[in-house]
């Protein structure tokens, strides 16, 4: 089994998995693990591992439109360097310092490979846990930030010299949207978080609500990076919509909060599409009326 | 720096670092990773690995007298096998469900090796959370249970015959302290998990006390399987007192609560010293008025 059936599996036995955190008498817990071949190109800083291994961890509270109240982390490596594993700290606490929540420490484990598993937890608001599972045909699908900026890093890595890495590092440093998911908690019909790149992402959200998806392809915000490291416009809006790990939310809104939703939101809100009925075959999800393939991105691709 | 070094230095970074987990608005969070090269020896089957490595998290949530309410996992591996991952996920529910807790899912990985980072959550008492700093000269120092059945595991991994593995899969799969755990919230003055195993596990509480600790050699209570696979006594109490990973609870108890404690302990509580105080030079731990190494388990020495 790969991975992705392995999680579908594991999704039919346990009613809590599936969606991006699970739910248990109000509090969100998710967890995650990332390590160094896949996860962390050379050029990554501890702190930037740090931060975005927590944070990866904080997006997927922020899908369920949870308020991030801590989170913690196992930092495993062949041996502790005093500096790198401080470093990994500093982002961890700078991550969640962002998102009001609180990094409380966690493990060590030696191990063959620099690898970190963490783990966040949340509280949902009156409003309910938002799952994958509740768009509707006529929301407005909708999307936080600006999409690529992973991609975009991972270019930046590739090309190695000093001022590319340090950029790198930045982008490699997302903002996990908690405020955004809290905002979108009582309006979003369905929400989840962009791990897998904006197509699957979109397939993902369509099957679990059971309809289909159109959206326009000029209407996706691509991050400015992309424009640094990407040609054509081809190029850019693969690099926007296949490659995921950007973090960013996708969710369906109904058409008249769409407005109110996006003033809520610091990292705006985008309508790039819409929630329409489910459609009798493939396929589910359009981009300008093509098939958008429920493609993500594969480490083998860079 | 060492695993242990590190550990200190991160303690003393974060307030919430140090003890067996981390307390954040009444909430405990911990998490442990553990892997196949030093955590689980050939023959430990997958279900025992999922019901292990939860219950190590489990019994953390125990060692601060919490409820456990919910553990996650990450399952990372080479590749998917679906009924080694079915194994782990019935392993993690069960161990779940031996403390009242919900397994709730997790993610998965793929890695250079199985790996697996487990996380607990869990609700402290009215009484508030337990830590490894209040014990008080006079207290009795008692342990649940009995100790080195993962001692005794191990040398049945080794010998390595079908019936041997099966007896040390099952004595691998111990029952994390929670009820006791809880029964004893009210009246431990410190409390910890044992890990580290029972003599490095009274140094740990007698330093974050600020105490000194006399234990009582033929006190401690020996799991009956180690008479199975070790020679003489000096041996017995080498493998109960330093190999570790028992995940019992050490505890200081005033003197006047002690018989209460104990009947509420489904485990059992054993009496094995007192607290005394602080000792004005070393050694700070004494069995038999001699010194108690401040030495665990070292993979090497198995």
């Amino acid at each position: 089994m790969n991975e992705r059936d392995a999680l579908r599996a594991l999704a039919a036995d346990l009613p809590h998995a599936g969606d991006d955190a699970a739910v248990v008498d109000g509090t969100v817990i998710t967890t995650d693990m990332l390590h160094e071949r896949t996860d962390f190109p050379p050029g990554t800083t501890r702190y930037t591992a740090g931060w975005r291994a927590v944070g990866a961890s904080l997006s997927d509270v922020a899908a369920t439109g949870a308020a991030a109240r801590a989170a913690v982390a196992v930092y495993a490596d062949e041996a502790f360097d005093r500096d790198e594993l401080n470093s990994f700290v500093a982002g961890a606490v700078d991550v969640c310092e962002a998102v009001d929540a609180e990094y409380v420490g966690g493990d060590l484990d030696e191990h063959v490979e620099f690898t970190t598993a963490t783990t966040a937890v949340g509280d949902v608001t009156a409003a309910g846990p938002v799952t994958r599972g509740g768009a509707r045909p006529g929301d407005a699908l909708c999307v936080t930030g600006e999409w690529g900026r992973s991609a975009a890093a991972l270019r930046l890595f590739k090309r190695g010299d000093e001022e590319a890495v340090e950029r790198a590092n930045e982008l490699f440093r997302f903002a996990p949207r908690v405020a955004d998911g809290l905002a979108l908690a009582d309006s979003a019909t369905a929400m989840m978080d962009s791990s897998d790149g904006l197509a699957r992402s979109c397939h993902q959200l369509a099957e679990a609500s059971e309809v289909g998806i159109e959206i326009e392809r000029d209407a996706v915000p691509v991050h400015p990076a992309v424009e640094e490291v990407a040609g054509g416009s081809a190029e850019r809006f693969e690099l926007a919509a296949h490659f995921g790990e950007d973090f960013e939310l996708l969710c369906a809104v109904p058409d008249e909060d769409f407005e109110m939703a996006a003033e809520a939101c610091p990292a705006g809100l985008t309508r790039i599409g819409r929630v329409v009925e489910e459609p009798e075959e493939a396929p589910r999800v359009t981009v300008d009326g093509d098939p958008l393939p429920d493609r993500g991105f594969t480490h083998a691709e860079e």
